[in-house]
């Protein structure tokens, strides 16, 4: 089974002001995927500008300074989770458009977080739907915390994917971002960065500014830690470029495109 | 707190050919809620055309004959759960619009059926919601079912009504149907049909002609075993006309309209 994130930044137009999906990107890679004949397969999807504006609008994830607050910060919850699952409707379409039984899975409906990070979320039905030869499609969203001061949470689907690589422990995750890896330096600055192959450990980011740089769910920094978890765990992971064609369905062959995340030698605990 | 169910007969044009929602009523019954100031509320909604056209038409619940018959049901599963999932958009848009903070639970999401009956559906993250006032929107949907026959299984707004109740033990539960309650006869072929006030188990159902008359997930003889079950657990709940103006709003605020289902004297067990 492998995991397929698709970032918010390559099927939704990140930088618009209203929810954009990127319907090109969107078609050739629900293509892509159809082609690949991988048959058993979870795909996860970012937010992107369905997501985000709204979370930083209403503040979702932060602590609530009085009771108004609080009910502005619910109503925000409800519209961010109408906007998400909107975008998701988008995707299962166009999965379904190429032969992709795309069932989706809501993940404010089964999914419940701590100070952020999931604390509980019944996979069950998950398993059962892949035992079927469905494809789940679960996606970023807003989910009920239990830290009390925060009461929500915004639930990036990079912290899904890790969740369900720890727990389902999938062949590989192959995470489809609008880089071609992860870089030495910033490659949208510098033109003498280099893609990085192989990334084994927390010291290698150490020097990668792109780590550093975020978003509200952690950029690329927040989604190489998650994928170091995963690599402690003997799970292996590829970021690639899901904007160039082919290489989604390429790594859906087994192909090893971009940068992996692996660990190399002893395996590291804790 | 209060289960409210509506059925896809008002809130959808039921006898459409394709899915097309009764925006006039759905407005209008929002608005109700919102105006009764009900603080606890859990919303249950039928699929009306968005839904049993596709169920029929794909077989969900009926015994495959082969694997090409089992690809094609799992097919018409993924439009229906879509499908579903756009009325349910609709409803809770229109529910936000009147103040009403409503969060959406997809059923297939985390409920699973044996024989097509609910056998597991985790309800503390809607005990969740409820105690952060949130209102829950929940749905006729498609879901998974244990049985290895069907695999996949139609599950009612009316039986997601009797688990919720079962489970939840709501004050009361509200059924807004497009008739007044039941009748001693079918009102839309007998003139002298009379509305029944009370009704307190099966044996009142014997000589009401409607209790025979089958839709998809059971017609109005189906509403009413749900609710006598949930009466024999002293759980009241009444039928009423949600096409007609303000009887949710009445309802919501404590009247009793149509006909009640309650057990007047001793329980039974069973």
């Amino acid at each position: 089974m492998i995991i397929l994130k698709l970032g918010g930044s390559v099927i939704t137009k990140k930088e618009a002001t209203e929810p954009t999906a990127d319907y090109e990107n969107l078609d050739r890679i629900a293509k892509e995927i159809g082609e690949s004949s991988c048959q058993k397969l979870i795909i996860i999807h970012g937010a992107g500008s369905y997501g985000h504006p709204f979370a930083k609008k209403y503040g979702i994830g932060d602590t609530s300074e009085n009771r108004e607050d609080l009910q502005r910060k619910k109503r925000g919850f409800c519209i961010i989770q109408d906007s998400v699952k909107t975008l998701n409707r988008i995707v299962c379409e166009h999965l379904r458009k190429y032969g992709i039984l795309a069932v989706s899975l809501q993940p404010s409906s089964f999914i419940i977080t701590r100070n952020t990070r999931i604390y509980y979320g019944n996979l069950n039905l998950i398993k059962k739907y892949l035992y079927l030869r469905f494809v789940p499609v679960l996606y970023g969203d807003v989910v009920l915390d239990l830290e009390e001061s925060i009461k929500m949470a915004v639930l990036s689907g990079d912290q899904i994917t890790r969740y369900l690589g720890e727990h389902l422990k999938p062949e590989k995750v192959i995470l489809g971002s609008d880089v071609n890896g992860i870089y030495t330096k910033n490659p949208k600055k510098y033109p003498d960065a280099q893609l990085i192959d192989h990334v084994s450990s927390l010291d290698d980011l150490e020097f990668i500014e792109g780590a550093t740089t975020a978003d509200v769910t952690g950029g690329m920094g927040g989604k190489l830690l998650e994928l170091i978890k995963l690599a402690d765990l003997g799970i292996e992971s590829e970021i690639l470029n899901a904007a160039k064609p082919d290489l989604i369905k390429r790594a859906l062959q087994g192909e090893r495109i971009g940068t992996v995340i692996k660990v190399k030698e002893k395996k590291i605990k804790g």
